[in-house]
């Protein structure tokens, strides 16, 4: 492309402080370096964990930062010594690398990768290749997609079907891959069990999709807002229960509703007390309740009683996917039609109109916004 | 046996209340009923447990109990409709029942039953066949073996090689299998592993003698009291690591020694700190960390980055054995040599000596104590 080794001008939403709205800016994305890819993006998404580091984890020293990790493009150039993509590309870029050489990439029980960054590496100021009036923005978990460009490594990219609608399959890149395998991955959901899916939203949605996808035979869907119950029918889910509409613990409820317990419980609210709720709804003997969502701000707690009566807790990070193998595999699944997508989606905007999707998702009242962010 | 269908009298340590030592009393010892068994004891040791229940946990309406669970004995009479076990087979009864009927004891992946009693069933005073000076006594986790007699449900005995010294292979009525069964079962210990074992008591050695039994190739053994190290390594152990050594964490120790971090880590103190500690000196990705030892008094806090690390929480009740076929194979595995028990013993007495042998628990100055109850 002409724009190849070239510096290129571009519009972007920066973050220039913690907690103020994003403002779209001109910014400049550097070319490639060795072993990067700079990406078109098309389209974004907004997921929980962009408003978590801009409201709530939120350390000063992060910003000015360009946030966004849930997205779609098409390969613009590639940094010398890549040889797996080139200009043309239809890619996702995602927040785990998977460099294949590591002893994290090597295991097959585990998608980390020692070369994760998994915030901001202000050690690495080197690593950004943007700079918006003369100062240097920040890369967010090595993505940053709320820019109409970005450079990421190209362990962090994933080469995907050309067919594939980018406005739609951007939401692979974080919620729904994340919900997804965390059922099928991590809880690894057995065909006719019981599961249980605290919050709906759309990891949430996302790991009843999963556990629908495993076969379970019951999938308990658990929020305090009813209007949810509906989508989460779309999913698959059987059962609903609001917390609120009982007076005793709802894990008290779930055993009641299940002859003791279910066997996999996913925990898709970040709220430390829902993960507690989460372990103590599983059968003791062999339950199994993973923890989804991430919090950064306190800690859980539990009785040993719990896991000594037999209980396993775990954790899930994007769904167990190793990026660069599961993510192809997620369009296809899609494209297949044995992933839905489009249902997750209930705004479309542009990347302009990036604050008001934020503040539908504090407020609770989207799924997902995909923000368009250049022509498909 | 004349004693058959007779009510026995004899000899018997009685609880009468909590954070009291116990009082030698003559008891009377029922027969057993339908499904029952009752058992002269040969020896019984002394296990942590015993002093939580009786020192820490010990609410007033558990008592007057016989306290007491990690023994081995004779059959002396069965009740009606016992077909297992016949007067003069050797014996080892135990806490966690196997019914084989249950969901529980029908899934090979616990060793639950729906049987179980972990406490003490208040509902059901009519199952102890014990009473003293008029009044009846309760029987602790089903067992009650600090008496010359008890009687146990069948679902909760396991009839062992009569070849087998009661006086060693008791201990595999709790803490040994515990602590063996929690390495092997539970955390599934790979070979090449390596392996740290929080706390060096009876349960924690046999842990460490476990993890070398399935292969580990480095077993760290962690204890603040570093006259322990020379038994742990009789056990297995290949690394020693005193908390009190260091100024920083002991996760933060074990992961500099480590690379990252232990594959497995094993929980062998009761205390909730070190629980948090034992996750947290597990390699992300993948590393174990199971709770062996128990604790009712507090609950156990942690990061959910931890787990969304990629690490596993569990907890290992009785080491994962289903009694019935398990002790007779960690028998068996002693008899031949595969499993070490005379090493765990430091001390024997008899029944008359059971305050000394808790106060020698309390003081930590013993690994086990075995009190010879009758001839054998």
């Amino acid at each position: 492309m002409a724009t190849a080794g070239k510096v290129i001008k571009c519009k972007a939403a920066v973050a220039w402080e913690p907690n103020k709205p994003l403002v779209i800016e001109e910014i400049e994305v550097d070319p490639p370096q060795a072993n990067e890819v700079r990406i078109k993006l098309v389209a974004t998404a907004v997921c929980h964990s962009d408003l978590h580091f801009l409201l709530e984890f939120a350390p000063e020293k992060n910003f000015p930062i360009i946030l966004g990790h849930e997205a779609a493009g098409i390969v613009e150039s590639v940094g010398p010594g890549v040889t797996d993509f080139q200009p043309g590309d239809k890619v996702i870029p995602f927040f785990v690398p998977q460099c294949r050489e590591c002893r994290f990439c090597k295991n097959p029980n585990t998608n980390h990768c020692e070369k994760a960054v998994l915030a901001v590496d202000r050690d690495s100021l080197q690593h950004s290749r943007f700079t918006s009036k003369g100062k240097k923005l920040l890369q967010f978990v090595g993505t940053s997609t709320f820019s109409e460009y970005t450079v990421v490594k190209e362990i962090a990219v994933a080469k995907i079907d050309p067919a594939a609608p980018l406005d739609k399959v951007c939401l692979l890149g974080c919620g729904i891959s994340t919900g997804y395998g965390a059922a099928v991955n991590t809880a690894k959901v057995q065909p006719d069990s019981t599961c249980a899916v605290f919050g709906l939203g759309a990891v949430g949605l996302a790991a009843v999709m999963g556990c629908k996808a495993a076969g379970a035979k019951r999938i308990i869907a658990v929020d305090i807002k009813p209007e949810k119950f509906e989508k989460a029918k779309v999913f698959g889910a059987t059962d609903f229960v609001n917390p609120k509409d009982h007076s005793k613990p709802i894990s008290e409820v779930l055993s009641e509703m299940t002859n003791g317990g279910v066997d996999y419980s996913l925990e898709c609210t970040g709220n430390v007390e829902v993960m507690s709720s989460a372990l103590e709804s599983c059968v003791k003997g062999w339950g199994v309740s993973v923890i989804v969502s991430v919090t950064m701000k306190d800690s859980f707690t539990a009785s040993p009683l719990q896991l000594i009566g037999g209980r396993t807790w775990k954790g899930s990070l994007f769904g167990g996917f190793k990026g660069r193998d599961g993510i192809p595999e997620m369009v296809k699944a899609y494209m297949d039609k044995k992933v839905k997508l489009d249902e997750f989606i209930t705004h479309n905007m542009t990347l302009d109109q990036v604050n008001d999707a934020i503040e539908l998702m504090k407020q609770c009242k989207c799924i997902r916004t995909v923000l368009s962010v250049s022509p498909q």
